[in-house]
């Protein structure tokens, strides 16, 4: 048997796993940007030619010197011959003389000796050829300057930024439209316990679908992960560790859910010990659900073992797995998390020195949104089928008392 | 053209939008449960038994007859006999007489006779065939009831859920493992514009590459759709009409991104408006940046212009288009959206009656989370890709003061 650590709290103890792992080095795949969002990068881009790449129009309207509209008013306009239009797409055909203007659209190349855009709507063209311009314009307004978003040089984006639909158009703006980045860690996932079936599987009397391989592979794809389910190993110490070993060879981190009876999590605990060193750097969290979570690492591979209910399943790896796998990702960890308030609906009990989280339901009312704990004393995976989100309770408090604000952690 | 309307906030023009739009009558596919998360469920399931299915325990200990553990206590334990050990996975082989109890693991099946059961730690054995009781048991002590996670009948889940892992895990747990799911919208894309060029395309002076047909692609693509690229096609209404409607009888919604020049939006909104009734419902919205977005409908079918600025057409398209995408993947709308609470670093201006969208960047500090505003006169794709996420000035207000705190909606 490992040695017991004392319980600490998920966040700690997954911060100083985080420390104790070593940085990845994920392998690179070819992708076309246009469909790599939601990958990480892998290269390094710095600008070959700075954006907007010519001095363009922000507005519609007539390109001028400014100090030609000097003083201009309805009452008093500035007159400016219309040298002609600059068409879109094209460079600019024509230089812009003292007391000219050319007709310019948003998004429009700035011609020569232009420096200020009047916007259409204060000017007038009464007669063919001429522009009277109602309002002074100031050097530079209205107009969009090369580089003025990013300079030659600049670094635009760097390994290890997940790429959001913005970072998708800032390399195509460039023409990367091929790029590397990091393939998706892969993650072994298997089940322990004599009572699970496979879910295609007629439960006998006692026994119970595995579920946790599927959440635990929905949660993994949703968050970047390529899971691999390994399916159930029955409760011998040989048959766990030779499935185990499989699993931890082939892929970058593996996740073994615990049947739920003693002899099962002591195995469970055991053959992750096995696997190579450190080996287990925590076993149990003081956290609920959640608590007969095991952190360890085999020859700098992460195993987690992960209780054999699917609500503590849910909430663990939400806890460990994920920031484990941004780490394997290449990406650093998330320093916001977004959440919903609301209002508590009842008082909570919790013990101190154990954080908790509490499954909600949001609700609307005339007062704003309150959360409404979902209890099942059975914590079976309907409690969160019917849940929004989950309130934390931290580990210094007794519990929340009904009325007040709770922050609510959405479900993805 | 079009009659212009008047201009609308975002919101109240989506909300009269979705109102307008019928109801959606999507395909539905059939998938493998495992790997259905992000889907929309097209069936409604009924519990055909309870859950848990058996009457099991949920800690691990002795099984008891609740009455043999009266008054137990460590100086007066209360003797029972032995009678075997419930093996999981299997049907309980015992039943329970008067002065016995039945060693049971967690998830164990109760055997009959016995309404509790005793924690490990509350119980001592000396003898063989002998346990002590320390601690009396109440009825349904660390007991988990046949059905009382799901009764018979109850309906588990109904069609239009979206399929997150716990909802994964709920359709396994009843050995659904195929399910029928909503074909995902197809969203035709098509940019218009002379200054635009495509993505692998070295642009000449004056033109630029299209990446809205890209930022968009992969918002669609990460909020369940599956967009389809058709280009680039010039200002001309003809040639912009056939292309508009080829993607429109082939797709389930729409989107063009209009060049930014005068011509080529009127041409744009002119083509939106020919394709069928009642043609375009809003033309412009009290929304800054996105204004120049374009709502219709034509045959039912979502048609929507949106700006031609790269920052404009993903605010834009946030607020109007992902309403539009949820009612066709026949979800209903969201009406909790999570954010960061953050403090404003400085005082931003805002037009009164205009709803602003404004890109902050988020930093940690000794004084919590400050939201800091990314500026970016050219409005080009790079403020975007160095910001977190968009705080929003409602219609009512001029502004926003340095040190407030605002909700930061974090892009996905």
């Amino acid at each position: 048997m490992p040695e017991f650590l004392k319980l600490v709290p998920p966040q700690q103890a997954v911060e100083q796993f985080l420390a104790a792992m070593p940085d990845p080095t994920p392998e690179t795949i070819s992708l076309e940007t246009q469909f790599a969002e939601g990958r990480v990068l892998a290269e390094t881009f710095h600008a070959p030619h700075p954006l907007p790449p010519f001095t363009r129009s922000s507005v519609d309207g007539f390109a001028v010197r400014a100090a030609d509209t000097f003083g201009a008013s309805p009452s008093l306009p500035a007159y400016l011959t219309i040298a002609g239009e600059i068409e879109m797409g094209k460079q600019a055909a024509l230089a812009i003389q003292p007391g000219q203007a050319a007709l310019v659209h948003t998004g429009g190349m700035i011609p020569t000796g232009a420096n200020a855009v009047v916007m259409l709507e204060d000017t007038q063209t009464i007669r063919a050829g001429e522009v009277e311009v109602h309002k002074p314009a100031a050097d530079g307004e209205n107009i969009l300057r090369e580089g003025e978003d990013v300079a030659t040089g600049e670094e635009l984006f760097s390994y290890g930024t997940l790429l959001r639909p913005q970072e998708i158009g800032g390399l195509i703006a460039y023409g990367y439209t091929q790029i590397r980045v990091y393939r998706n860690p892969t993650v072994g996932i298997l089940s322990s316990g004599d009572e699970i079936v496979p879910p295609g599987y007629e439960p006998g009397p006692g026994q119970v679908r595995d579920i946790n391989s599927y959440t635990l592979g929905a949660m993994l794809r949703l968050h970047g992960a390529d899971p691999r389910v390994y399916g159930i190993v029955h409760d011998s110490f040989d048959e766990l560790e030779s499935a185990v070993r499989r699993a931890f060879t082939e892929n970058d981190m593996i996740l073994i859910t615990a049947g739920s009876s003693v002899s099962t999590r002591d195995i469970t605990a055991d053959v992750i010990d096995s696997l190579g060193s450190p080996g287990v750097l925590f076993h149990g969290l003081a956290l609920r659900p959640g608590k007969p979570t095991i952190l360890a690492l085999a020859e700098g591979k992460p195993v987690i073992g992960l209780p054999g209910n699917p609500v503590s399943a849910i909430v663990s790896a939400g806890l460990c797995v994920l920031p484990v796998l941004r780490k394997l990702r290449g990406l650093g960890q998330v320093s916001f998390k977004a959440a919903v308030q609301a209002t508590l609906s009842q008082n909570i009990p919790s013990i101190a020195g154990r954080e908790d989280y509490l499954p909600v339901r949001l609700e609307h009312g005339s007062e704003g949104i309150t959360a409404v704990p979902v209890f099942g004393r059975s914590n079976l995976i309907f409690t969160l089928v019917r849940a929004d989100g989950l309130v934390r309770i931290p580990a210094a408090v007794t519990g929340l008392t009904g009325g007040s604000p709770v922050d609510v952690i959405l479900f993805s």
